[in-house]
């Protein structure tokens, strides 16, 4: 059995990850980090795990952590997953970063974006982007994998086979991202109280939400060009799921059918995507590792739509899929209950 | 006291209409209509209006309401409304009709969205649309105002100032609408059922939705041009509520302060238009007959937000605003409440 | 217009009653208090009554509100109150307190179930509690109205008839009350965000939640004999609405319909009572000041229900409806919309 | 593999099974039925399931069903499930029935509550009650299950303790019991729309539902004596999950302490109840087979609580965990996602 940690168990990542960890039947999760004082059981932290795991948590150093540990996944806040990965690195544990620390190649960026000098920044170019339907061969033999984000997952996935294949302008492109609450994280704020998001939708972050430089890094990547998307995330009364609505500008013309024989061609070894002949529902895939995307007109406008659990398939589904991979495990091995 | 009434009461636009014209001071509502047999009270149908209402309802026809009532709100199915309002407006009634029938000028683009053959065409040029943001002079002498769709008022109204004002390419306008499942009224269906609606978010209608030719008829009106929308509308996990995020091209520059100021203008005389300096959230208006807007940029894109509830500024609220201005009512009365 | 005034601005009680006053015809909103720095809009705070309001909150202390108003809602924390309310009294305002620090007679109690001193005893004597179906005389003439807790209301409201005329056991009475989410309040708290609350039911506070001797001392008052009430509250995954489901011994045999005429006679002059032949709904009471109660048999079991808004007619609703009472007002004066 | 069908698979329950028999390691799913014409694949019914079954549903006879199967699960309505059980059966293919059809064991009891005459009453003395933490033993070599219904369960598993020891009252025990929506199936009714029940709270079924024999039944049989229950169904607005609240009498004084070892000791072997020490919440069960309870005091009044998914603990998940019993399998196989 290979041994896993987490480090910072209090979030909705780390529960979603310790759900599934739970029934896998490859490893054993041997330590769970909290700052909080007197090594409260996991089960205080996250009562649905009751019966699941009889493991306290601790205010382990990174260190220590990777000393007992083959692979640490790391659910700490931005800045200071590059304070801890460094640690596991060094220790010999491999690292999935659920963070964006690691996510962006170039310093730069991350400085412009989080307001935060980056401490770790020669590492940028040896972490590898785990976004497996991209970058499978790569993450199958690294020892630092930067988990995607969430609305990230679900942009990139959507737009990658019309890049690829230079179908679509590469500017302007219009994502409008719809996501439940939960994507806000476990601290309280008046933000996420159910009160103030009950029964509302509204916009937020337009034009300085940090997913936008890693679409668009990922997207050039797939493109072999520069890519600059307008990204407009809303909030929705729901608790999970993610629907991104995507209207690029084809530059040339395709029927919907070729579009989604494209779509099937690039997927086809991906066990996860779901290429689909109607409009997905987050519902559908709600609790499952699935992204489910389809392509149709707006009479001539284009009009993509993917539609993931932003815990499982945006966060902690990935994060094991990613796993898998660096383990030379079957990467859908614990995941496949739809 | 006028007397009005209501021509189809068991839906939730039926509802919302007699919960506003209960705290009317100068109507009354002296009939409303059901096809079911055994004149129900009014509060069989429609339980909250206990206390409110001691009226039954009754299988009356169009023509029977007409000689009782000063004005009736025709709120039918497309089709039933176009049988009824001739028989009302012929018994001296004047009519704010709910439904979709005499929305459209052109009796052909009416048939290509609905499949139905219009059979009053005449009258389509005598009717006036009832946004009284755009149209309040006419609206006051109307015998016959055709009420707006909900997506269409919010629609409409985020884009009126922008294209009067010819600022944005009038082709190829983006509208991401999102709409509590109100909107798809109180028929059960499986689509607005509770477990196939909640924790969800999909797409619908996309290319097929009959709120567009309304909507590209309306602004082709305020700006003289020729405007071609691709309407996205998107069913929320809320009971009520439209947002509506717009992706226009502008097609000369503009500061957001410009812009902000711009609607400013346009609304000065329309107490039920809020221009905001922020993004707004549909639970800030839900209950309301207030539209809220603003426009902002993500980066170099024009992004257009509306909210309004879907039943009272969608529907019931301007129906209402719109009987006011009919009776020559400060076009509030009965509609300040927030 | 009489002046009046908000201490503690920035809760869900506060905005509801600045929803109400906002159309209140008799009575001008004149200050609004807050600690919060800079004299921020009240816009700015409850974003919903834009164009409603135009008033800045102030750091004013109760005396500077007293010196202004001619009656002041105090909105803020228990213990708080009992600071303020001598210093609004003594500056010749009338009160309407919505905390709990007024509500109950005996400082012994109130120290028991608050773990805190009551520094302002000898004021529960003349404080009256502001339930006006029990009440009304008393709060015409009152200085210092207690609004009662909304549980609380729900449940007494439910259980005064039949107390009054002895009909039950007053020992034992179980109440199983379920309330939405937005009565924990405005702080953020893991317990009332989003995704902690949405799509689960919970119970809380069985055996310690403060509304318990509140219950009993006016039900106390109501019957002549002591009562003591196992109160169960519940969370619902909902924004607002009380349903309380009260399971009372019946001492003497009587049939539903007998019980629901004593019911009707009970409230007749009650304006805000709605007595049912059918199980009340939350939804039919929401954004209204209506209490609905029913009472039926569960084969020998008698069952009493009541719904009713816990931030209106549990708390801003009934507040105004104590003020017209104080002001010699109709008491639905501003409030009849359903 | 053990060859599996269902028959009726439109419904959730239906659903909940394949999402659960997908991933189960000793089974096939060999065919699905409808009543739809067409032979409609299975992903048309439930979107869900793409990728998981290449299947269509056929209109076939519980005859031709029982050929081909080993097992099958029925998922049709009370009075369909009585006609096709026998077939079943007959065909040599052991049945988990989910409709209420063989749960009572007195027909007279059947007709009483579902006002329809039992055509099968002989079969009634040999089909097992389906709730494993009872009749493990006898499930495992039954060849017709009734599997139980949703409040049933939480009723009885909250209660039977309890009744073992005789340390309740059996008359008089009320049940507070609350509910998702799912509860009321996927037959579009006004009732289970999202407009209707999204933002509300009711009770329904008052003295009339008919989970109240079988719950009487149940517990007669555990506990020895003729036991009466007031049931009071509420439904609350979430897609699932049940909370039960439970006021029994105590007949002879013990502490909180020894009821919770007395739980723990009375569900030692049953690996799906988990005994808290605080009050459970329907999230933290769901999508799970778990039934979580707990017994405390409010002041002198015992209540009890239990929580589970009513899909799956209700229905679906203890349908699988009957049929891992009759097929001689650990019971916990292929459920133990939490």
């Amino acid at each position: 059995m290979t041994r896993v940690s987490i480090l910072g168990s209090r979030g909705y990542t780390a529960l979603e990850l310790l759900k599934i960890l739970a029934d896998h039947p490859e490893v054993q999760v041997v330590a769970a980090t909290t700052r909080q004082e007197g090594n409260p059981p996991l089960t205080d932290i996250h009562p649905c795990l009751t019966g699941r795991f009889d493991l306290d948590c601790q205010n382990l150093t990174a260190e220590e952590v990777g000393r007992v540990s083959d692979l640490a996944f790391c659910c700490l806040p931005h800045t200071a997953s590059m304070e801890a990965v460094p640690q596991l690195l060094e220790a010999g544990c491999r690292v999935v970063d659920l963070s964006a620390d690691y996510r962006l190649n170039d310093p730069g960026v991350y400085e412009q974006w989080y307001q935060h000098v980056h401490t770790d920044p020669t590492r940028l170019e040896t972490a590898v982007y785990g976004l497996p339907e991209l970058y499978r061969e790569r993450i199958r033999t690294a020892d630092l994998v930067a988990n995607p984000g969430c609305y990230t997952s679900a942009s990139i996935l959507a737009l990658a086979p019309l890049l690829a294949e230079k179908l679509i302008d590469p500017q302007g492109i219009i994502i409008d991202a719809k996501s439940g609450v939960s994507g806000a994280g476990r601290t309280p704020k008046l933000g996420n109280l159910f009160s103030e998001c009950n029964e509302s939708v509204t916009a937020y972050g337009i034009g300085t939400h940090r997913h936008t430089p890693e679409i668009e890094q990922v997207l050039a990547d797939v493109g072999g060009l520069d890519v600059r998307v307008a990204f407009n995330p809303h909030l929705m009364p729901m608790d999970r799921g993610i629907l991104c609505s995507i209207y690029p500008r084809l530059v040339e013309k395709r029927s919907q059918k070729d579009l989604l024989q494209l779509y099937r061609t690039f997927y086809s070894a991906a066990p996860f995507m779901r290429v689909l002949d109607r409009i997905p529902r987050t519902r559908d895939v709600s609790g499952t590792n699935f992204c489910d995307v389809t392509v149709c007109f707006n009479r001539d406008q284009l009009v993509v739509f993917s539609a993931l659990d932003n815990l499982i398939r945006g966060a902690s589904g990935v994060a094991v899929q990613n796993m898998n991979l660096m383990l030379g495990l079957d990467e859908r091995t614990g995941m496949l209950r739809c």
